[in-house]
Order: C-alpha cells, then structure tokens, then sequence
C-alpha cells in the first residue's frame, strides 16, 4: 500500500494506493475516527453495486458501522439535480446526522455527486472517495465537486475535502477497455502540465499501463495523484496555479455537453482537447514538434486527437461561451509551452478556436 | 449610518445599517471591488420587486454595473430545488461568471435561497445580502444559506458569507404587521440567549419597536446583528457556541415543517419554541419565573407562546426527529438558565418534550 497526503493545512487528507483496500475499509474508517453511532451513507452506481457494495457494506459493518446504500444508474446523466435530490432523500430517510460520512464507491460521476451531497447535506458531513476507475484518479484528489445543470457541465457545486481516498487497484480490472484508456488520459495530462519526465514515463510504458500491470500501475496513479495533490496544495480554490489541470478542458467539456454527455468519454474529450491546445499554441508560434508530440502520446493510447467531422463549429464555440473558462468575456485557455510545461493564456480568439476546429476536423477520422 | 464589522478572519464583512442605503447600493459595490465586468445577478421575490427592484438595477447600472434580475414568487417555497435550479438558469442564461456577484434582496427566504446559489454557482461566487425584513437582521448575519428538501427544512445548504451586508431600514416601512412581529421574535431571541440587559431594553421597547420608531428599530437591529455577529466570530461553522443562536428552533422547525411552511412564520414558530424550551427548563428544576418572563416577553410583541390545539403531537415529535439538531440518536436542546443565557443540553428525552407539548397545549388559545 503507498500512502500520498494531500498537503491543505487542517483539510489536509491521506490518499491510500493499493490491492485489497476495500478489504480494510472499516479499520481505516476508524482509524480516521469517523463516527460509528451515526449512518454511513454508500453512494454508488448499478455497475459498481453488484461487484462491490456487498463487501463494501460487510465490511464496514463487520467494524461496527451502520450503513445505508444508494444505487444510481451509472453515467453522467447522474448528476443530475433530480438525482442530487433521490440521494439526498436518501440520506434523510436513512438519518444521517452532522457527523455521518457519505461514501462515494465509483468513479468520477460517482465521486462528483456523492461529494456534492456530503458538501451540501446538513451543510456539509464527512467524506470518503473510493474510486474504482483510472479516471477517478484525477477527479478523488483536489475536493472539486459538482453536478451538471442542463446548459452546462459542473456548473453547481462545492470545494469539499475527502477526509481520506481509499483507492483499491484490484478494482480496475473490471473495467472496460475504453475506459481504461480513456482514464489514462488523465495521467498523461499530468505529465504534460507539470513533469517531461513522467509524461515520457507514460510514452514508454503505455503497453503495461493498458495492460493493468499492477506495479507499473501502482506507479502511474500515485505519479498522478501526486502531481494533481503538489498542484492543488498550492491553489485549493483554483485562484490561479490550478487552472493548469484544465488543459484540454475548455474544448473538451464543450465536445461533451453537444454530445449530450453520451457521444464522448471525459478521457477522450479532453484527449482532443489537448491536441487542440497544442494545434493553438503551434498557431502562436511555438515549435510543431510540441503538437506532434502531444499527439504521439495520446494515440499511442488509442485515444482520440481529431475532430469528428460531424460535429458542427457553431454548437462547439456555444457550448464554450457557457463554460466556466469564459471569464469577464475573454476565452481563457491552458496552452502547452512544452512536453510537461503550460501557461494560462487570457486572450485567445475565438477564431483561433475556430481555426484549429477546422484543422483538426482535416486531420482525418474519429479513432 | 451604522457599521458593523463581522470578524472572520479573511472571510470578515461590514454590515451597513441605516436609511436610504439602497440609493448607495452601486457606489458600495465599487468600493467593495464586485467587478463591473461581469453580470450582477439580483434575485428578489415578487411582493419586492414592485418596491424597490427597479431603484436597485437602476442604481447599479448608473455606476457601470450589469444587472440581470430572477424574481421567484414569495413564501418559504422558494428554497426549493426546482426554485434552485430556476435560478441557475438565470445566472448561466445571464453570463455570469466567477466573479459576478449574486445579490439576495428581500427576507431570509431570498437570502437563503440567493446565497446557495451564490455559494454553489461555479463553486462559489460573491455574495451580497439586502435584507428587506427586520427578520433578515438574523439571517444575513453568519453565512448560513440554505434549501428545503420536502423532508425537512434547510437540509440542502453550505456556509457561504456574504462580501457585505447592506440594510436599508426605510424597506421595513413596508412589511405586513404580522411580518413585523414575527422578525422581533429573533431580536428578542437574541437578547435572551446572550445579554439580559437588551432583552429587559426590548420589553421596555416593545411598542417603540412596533412601530418602527426608526432610532428605536437601528438601534435594536445594530444589537440584534451584532450578538449573532459574536457568537459567529467564535464558531463559524457551529462546532459548539453557535448553536446556541438556536434557541426555539428544534420545536420551532418541527412546527414550520408540519404547518407545510404555511400556517406559522418562522418567528412565529420559534416564538412557542422558545417557550417550550422554557417550561423544559422550568420542568428540570429552573425558576419558574423564567418561563413566565419569557412568555411575558413575546406576548408583548403579539407572538404566540401557546401550542395550537389542534397541532398531532406525533407530528410534531416526528418532524423533530428529521431536524439536524437530531444528533447520534440524542435530542440536543438550547435550554435557557437564565434571562440572557442559555445552555446546550444533549440528554433532553423525548417524553420531555411531549409532556410540555402538552403543556403548551392547555395554557389557552393560539394567539
């Protein structure tokens, strides 16, 4: 088991890497003192439930705990605020109380609304990350979390603080092959914004990561969280440093929201999202090797870095004038200065958007 | 015009107390630093927004601010979700961004329902609360907000302060009667959690108070704002001393909730609430006069301090038993010792209340 902290003064929490954890849930509840008189509330989805709520709640149980599950339909559409409010009842029904713990067993849907329900119930209780996708290695560090309104994606939510992540790896084996990939994004983006070294790690270990070699795995999650933990440390309520972790981000949610939330995986949204980033700063002046290279590496995973033909410009700059990115009416985006180095740039054109829509709509089919 | 700061570290605001304030609203904000480049939203109800919405948008407008207005209809149904997530689609539909401030003008309905967007919106935007009620004296004071769930009352919030408070008295002039009553209810209630003398000053004002002599009202406001400010400073986020500001509302709520958030206004509702938590005190071993002093106190102001007849008892007790202050299966109580001082008890039975439930129910008519 590697053990990483999350450095954010008395909200600072452990994040607890390894195989078997969910084995060892109730002694770690307890050992971070969460109550055992009041309700723990399990927030998961119906694929996750049936691999892993029973051992979850036993286990839990076997350590004294009270537990009450909530089952969602899995996919984005479960952040939804009529959702929101069926965990919420949820919660209620099962008398939670001020030091009840919401635990989120998933990936990132499940994280983000579980934790929107721990930072909003009886104004905010306790929270517990348990993620069981690539994916959620991203979104389980940093205490973002939110739901979608229907004009926009995470538009309402809450900086919330796990009080720890208990990231057991043995679940990863059940996912499905495009998620694994597309969970991956996420960690190569960690070396593109902060370190050359790990991002080349990624290139040259991209086989065994597909591969959910433990070891190498093991490896790339903690370099993940930690990067993502290093970053939020320095800028908990995203102010300035932590918009860097949005590269790709700007173009990527809106290929999302048009898609409905259903066409594109996260993972590879921001995947085309990130070679955008790099085509912009090309057109800017820096070296064509940086887009090259961004591209190498995303594909080497098999994700996606071009624009699907179908998708209409005029709906993907919409859905970004909606972002949160579009700040006093000045496109912010994150641009690549190098492999594992970025800048946050205010004054993109829309048209330089438009540009690079079309340039990657040429550069040939959605893999 | 009165000012009075709200300690909180890096999260301390001003309260502006004082007549034709609203005519100030735009040059308050630019000294407040709100940004003029991004949308202003104003949420307000529709009893005041034929009074004094218009002032508002035109005043900020004439110093370079962008307004855009949600009007909700009036009455506690307004902190619902679907209320919530109509108002969500004003801020996205408006612009606005993270640095766009929300404005709640009205009660504490508006405040509450205003702030959780506020506090929600992108994560959190500036909040400015423009009460309207002398009842808001307490609720702009302390950055609670709030949502109801149908299940319970302010089950759905966060803690989010204001950047200021701006309280124009000349809004008073034009509550309701009943309105006035029910907002002194708190004032009292301050008076008798924290400083016997302002309590003896408003049995000695009842009438002054009634009638909004404005010297009498500023100055009761300024004493109602500043005990909650105190309290506030010393435990932001109700760890222990603030609860005590809860005095009358375990009963209080249960009412609110089974009377469908129609039949009592809350200072109605926490006026028998603090009875009820008198008599419990006096059936423990306190003096009786305490309970009769208390009853004294609110009769003055026309609140009622009896239990209506036809109020279930097992309603009441199960609405109770949903409240947050329903902790690890104890009943938690702010019990008065004496005029101007309270105590946390966390032992109270549930026969307890019951028996002065009955009690309440004999001592005559709902006022």
């Amino acid at each position: 088991m590697r053990t990483l902290q999350v450095d954010l003064g008395d909200r600072s929490y452990p994040i607890y890497i390894g195989s078997g954890l969910l084995n060892e849930a109730g002694l770690i509840f307890a050992k971070h003192q969460l109550s055992k008189k009041s309700p723990v509330l399990i927030v998961t989805d119906d694929h996750v439930a049936p691999l892993y709520l029973k051992r979850v709640e036993e286990n839990l149980q076997a350590e004294g705990y009270r537990t009450v599950s909530k089952v969602v339909k899995a996919g984005e559409k479960a952040k939804s605020l009529d959702v929101f409010h069926d965990v919420m009842t949820a919660a209620i029904e099962g008398g939670l109380d001020r030091r009840s713990a919401v635990v989120a067993l998933g990936g990132g849907v499940v994280g983000d609304l579980a934790g929107f329900v721990a930072a909003t119930y009886m104004r905010g209780v306790p929270f517990v990350q348990m993620p069981t996708t690539i994916l959620a290695h991203d979104s389980s560090v940093g205490g973002k979390v939110a739901i979608n309104h229907p004009l926009a994606k995470n538009m309402i939510g809450a900086f919330h603080q796990p009080e720890l992540v208990l990231y057991d790896v043995d679940t990863l084996r059940t996912l499905p092959e495009r998620e694994i990939r597309a969970g991956l994004s996420e960690m190569v983006k960690h070396g593109l914004i902060w370190d050359a070294e790990f991002a080349a790690w990624c290139g040259e270990n991209t086989d065994r990561l597909l591969a959910l070699d433990p070891e190498t795995l093991s490896y790339g999650l903690t370099m993940g969280c930690s990067i993502k933990a290093q970053v939020v440390s320095q800028d908990e309520r995203e102010l300035g440093l932590r918009a860097i972790l949005n590269l790709g981000h700007t173009i990527g949610h809106a290929l999302e929201a048009i898609g409905g939330y259903g066409e594109f995986l996260h993972g590879e949204a921001i995947s085309i999202g990130m070679a955008a980033s790099a085509l912009i700063a090309v057109n800017r002046g820096a070296d064509r090797a940086l887009y090259a290279e961004t591209v190498r590496l995303l594909g080497g995973f098999g994700l996606p870095t071009v624009m699907p033909e179908h998708l209409d410009e005029e709906r993907i700059i919409g859905a970004m004038m909606h972002d949160k990115k579009f700040k006093e009416q000045q496109l912010v985006f994150v641009l690549p200065v190098a492999i594992g180095q970025v800048e946050i740039v205010s004054d993109v054109k829309v048209e330089e958007v438009r540009r690079v829509i079309r340039e990657l709509k040429k550069e040939g089919p959605h893999v």
